[in-house]
């Protein structure tokens, strides 16, 4: 493997930085893991161990690489970063889908990998143009999240809709015609969550396309947060699914 | 009124950066706006024009401030801050109170800011150590929502609970007895959401206050975002008060 470089999208591998999102790497996509840096600074502490243990078994290079971290992390404290292998997956057919629909920033879209993954989802639907998913600010932001999801990108949403054509659509707009809680107790599975641009939302075109969903608010704000949106959306659709039979 | 300073905690007075946020404080709360700063480059759109005629009706004063703008915002392009009186205020015995109990970030308390007025909530309780509401980051991450909500900051829970001790309260725990779900349904009005902090959560005394609640998540995850759990749990409890009869 050549040297490392500072992360750009054209490269086929990216950096997890951080020692927890190295140990979402390693314990949940070790085969896309090239090496591990590691920082002087990081000593002998429980989570340095396991990342070590986990490297060990898997035969993957450890390299203590102070310069390296905070030349690729943009930070002067950051003690691990796992290197791995950019990859996009065929998403399931049965499993229900989250779409960000050019969304355009990092640390939004990390949350709300973060939030599908605790919320049960396993499949984003990314439409281009949005932020690179494999960014590390992305990565970072998912607390490696990234690494036990499957995720595909498209350039269009019609692209999708040609290799999915069985989900229900739910995208979420301001001007939805069906309210959340409404949506959510009479959904149809498997469905696809659509969510627009942090600014600009989803085309009016997607109105049209399944059941466009609004999240009711006060009209003291404009709109919520995206990612916020998306995990009210997430957790609601869950229901029963993430609650069980217990309640 | 002398020169302007660079925001300091121990300052009577803050910024509003931003066009956005500077309407909202003129409309919302104009009796604590002192001056507004614009920039040069502002150029004469609507929202200029808007921020003008506010000013005129309450004969605040305009000053073109191109280099206290960028010093005090520290970005190049803020067109606009409205400096405001910082004020603390008695929350309401009868409205529903969101505590944000030792929060750390300045976007996390900015977000659930907004969250909350979106979702009706005008009264939050700050318990100190947090960051600072009424920093020019937490104003600006709030998108100006701070100058439609009262705010009350305490030394302690006690100091809170002597002042207002007729509230249900909820805290939100990652070992809460009882789901989101089931709490809300049940609920006890005028009740106070309690959130912890970023890093740990609130004190395991907690357990003992009112109804403990646990937002379900998978195990994929340790917890969730701050600002998504302060929303999941507002919007459940919203409840019919923000849908009406309608659903």
């Amino acid at each position: 493997m050549p040297s490392l470089e500072a992360y750009r999208r054209e490269l086929d591998y990216s950096y997890a930085p951080g020692l927890f999102p190295s140990v979402e790497a390693l314990e949940n996509a070790p085969d896309r893991v090239r090496r591990l840096l590691i920082s002087g600074k990081a000593g002998d502490n429980e989570t340095v161990q396991r990342l070590s243990g986990l490297c060990a078994a898997r035969h993957i290079r450890v390299e203590t690489a102070d310069k390296a971290l905070s030349r690729l992390s943009g930070k002067e404290n950051c003690y691990a970063a796992a290197v791995f292998e950019k990859r996009f997956d065929r998403l399931s057919d049965q499993g229900n889908h989250i779409m960000l629909h050019q969304t355009s920033d990092a640390g939004n879209m990390g949350t709300i990998l973060r939030t599908a993954l605790g919320f049960g989802y396993r499949d984003i639907a990314i439409v281009r143009p949005a932020v690179d998913v494999f960014h590390p600010h992305t990565v970072r932001a998912s607390m490696g999240a990234l690494f036990s999801l499957r995720v595909a990108e498209f350039e269009s949403f019609d692209e999708y809709r040609a290799a999915y054509p069985g989900h229900a659509l739910y995208p979420f707009m301001l001007t939805g015609s069906v309210g959340l809680n409404e949506a959510a107790a009479n959904k149809t599975s498997p469905f696809c969550l659509i969510f627009g641009n942090e600014g600009s939302g989803l085309p009016e075109a997607f109105a049209g396309y399944g059941r466009a969903v609004r999240i009711p608010h006060s009209d003291r704000i404009d709109s919520l947060n995206l990612s916020i949106a998306a995990a009210i959306g997430m957790y609601t659709f869950a229901g029963e699914r993430l609650y069980g039979t217990a309640e």
